[in-house]
């Protein structure tokens, strides 16, 4: 290993991502997270130290500059590679040089096409908190909370990539309960701290998907910031839900952590000490211990707990096929705000300053988590960054 | 000309579409609709006849075998080729016979990869009619209907083509106000006649497109039947909107008429006559007259007139994108239910039958719709259709 070369880490979570270059060709190119380093697969490919997935009449893996065609290809080829990404980082010096890039010498761009992109609300303590503010007087969870998680589709075309600026979106609201709304920027822009999941494998159009069959289809994890706009949404959602109260823009993690490094982390979920209708039933549970972290300008100021969650993913794929939906490669969905039960764990700022301070421009807004790995290790899920830039004028 | 070559009519509407084969070629081409034949693009192109786009590092629009190309290039290249076209069919004895199919030899697909789908809610007639049989004892329209085309976000993953057959979705519902929910197949399955929209050209992130700018992005019109299991929907509603009860399919036609085609179809909406937030002023009307027609095994049941929208597609988009999202090639945005204001003139089953009647097992559902054409000719939207399978066991 040459003295100025990046230090790789046996690293066992393996975090994927794509690079818009390397070694100054401006192609695309997947990448494997490593301590200090970033490995080019397909330069590992080339010499046979990692599976190409080529074949007669098959491009291989890492030959689109996208993570779309691994995803796709299923769990038994992510295992198999993992198991040989695992083998390279325990022997770094075996690594040929010309495979291992600085995190530096990096531009994460987003790592795979999102086809669907939906959105949950699966932590109680986060829909009690915006129940109370948002519609006072009424009961702070609907009647159907506890008994399916409550998701809706967002705008996939919209999702950008960690470090991407967000403009602060215009919009009608209305002011008080004044007869006619009010236009212009947002007064009330708010971040959701969210887990989100990558979909690698599809699932046939008109077949449930199991809670048994989660980590079948679902290859990854990310982070997640639903930006939100509470004036726009409050004024627009009734009766057909968020729209342009979110859709300006969802920014995601470039790095997807495989759901494997993850197994350390599995925890049960609150809903399952509740009776479910069966399809909602955990067998094995897939709650995570997640410890996230909501920092504005360098200064944190939640630790949202994603072990705290009422449902988990597994729950969240099973309820969102059980009436026949299909899942595709690349679909995304995500867990909803993320609240602790104390206040100090909410995962939003309407939440945190109970409805009265919101983002300014120019903030910087980082969401980072980390999670028990295997045998005492912490597996790093990165962060999702974005700071936000004036209105249009 | 040969005797049995099917006859080229010089239909002005030029409606596009994709079949999965033709020639004993297995692969995908574009085809185009003139009278009671179907035209090869790419073989028109082949001779010159028709522009193909290709040149120096770019691929032709025909040769994916998908609209998505060609959506993509633009308003310019789209007056082109339809003037070629239009050029073309006006001498139908001048077509070479190998670019020449008869309908019966073309097996429509999806004709373009859907991005984002996007449902609107704009006939005031069917958000009236839902509101009260939905929310009986409060007002029927919410206070914010006539300021926004209210809009969610669909799944893109379950749009099928004309023809698909429809299973009949299985979920949670509630009966009467029972503590707990019941699970199993719907018993209000329901269609939505609706009219949508397929986005050619994109914008930029963060950037509104106007009122003025529609016909720069759309490239054409569908019909669409938006599948409903009603009971489903009710249970999951609040407060995030639609999700299962909408998104185990929804049905487009296989051809998309050009825009272009319904110059003389062109009415204003109803809310031109009001105070509207200046980004939804129109200057210029796109409403369209299109007759739709809804018939369940063989009878017409309701003839809805899309004339009777409260919104346009053009204040559909502008809306969309007034915070700033993006429209990508292959966005598809859906009117919602076309309603209008006499009894047979609705466009779902929960309004004709008073919440009654639904659909059966084996139902047969069509959506057909014409609108005027120029010089008194009329333009053939063409058909959606979908039968109904019986749950899965």
């Amino acid at each position: 290993m040459n003295a100025g070369q990046p230090v790789v880490s046996p690293d066992p979570a393996l975090p994927f991502g794509v690079t818009a270059s390397a070694w100054r060709d401006p192609a695309p190119r997947v990448v494997v997270r490593a301590g200090a380093a970033a490995l080019d697969v397909a330069a590992l490919a080339d010499r046979g130290i990692v599976s190409s997935g080529a074949g007669p009449g098959r491009v291989g893996w890492w030959q689109s500059g996208s993570l779309d065609a691994f995803l796709a290809a299923g769990r038994t080829a992510w295992q198999q590679v993992l198991g040989e990404l695992r083998a390279a980082v325990s022997d770094p010096a075996a690594l040929p040089a010309d495979a291992v890039l600085g995190l530096d010498e990096v531009q994460l761009v987003l790592p795979y096409s999102v086809a669907d992109y939906v959105d949950f609300y699966a932590s109680e303590h986060h829909a009690m908190n915006l129940g109370r503010i948002l519609r006072p007087g009424q009961p702070a969870l609907p009647p159907n909370w506890r008994h399916l998680p409550i998701g809706y589709h967002g705008r996939s075309g919209t999702v950008v990539v960690s470090g991407t600026p967000v403009r602060r979106p215009r919009g009608q609201h209305r002011v008080d309960d004044a007869d006619r709304p009010e236009f212009g920027p947002t007064q009330r822009l708010d971040v959701e701290v969210e887990v989100g999941f990558v979909v690698g494998a599809a699932s046939r159009h008109g077949e449930p998907v199991p809670v048994e069959a989660f980590a079948e289809h679902v290859f990854g994890v990310c982070l997640v910031n639903d930006w939100s706009a509470r004036d726009i949404q409050a004024w627009e959602y009734q009766p057909l839900g968020p729209f342009l109260g979110k859709s300006f823009a969802t920014s995601v993690s470039a790095w997807v952590v495989p759901l494997e490094a993850l197994e350390a982390a599995r925890v049960p979920v609150a809903s399952a000490a509740t009776e479910l209708t069966p399809y909602l039933r955990e067998v094995e549970p897939w709650g995570l211990d997640v410890s996230l972290e909501l920092s504005v300008n360098g200064e944190v100021l939640t630790r949202p707990p994603f072990s705290s969650m009422f449902w988990s993913a597994a729950q969240m794929l099973a309820h969102q096929t059980v009436n026949g939906a299909s899942v595709r490669t690349g679909d995304l969905f995500a867990s909803g705000t993320v609240s602790g039960s104390s206040p100090d764990e909410v995962g939003s700022l309407i939440e945190l300053s109970h409805n009265t301070k919101f983002l300014a421009d120019g903030d910087d807004v980082v969401i980072r988590a980390t999670a028990p790995g295997s045998d005492g290790t912490t597996v790093d899920l990165g962060e999702v960054r974005g700071s936000i830039l004036p209105a249009l004028g």
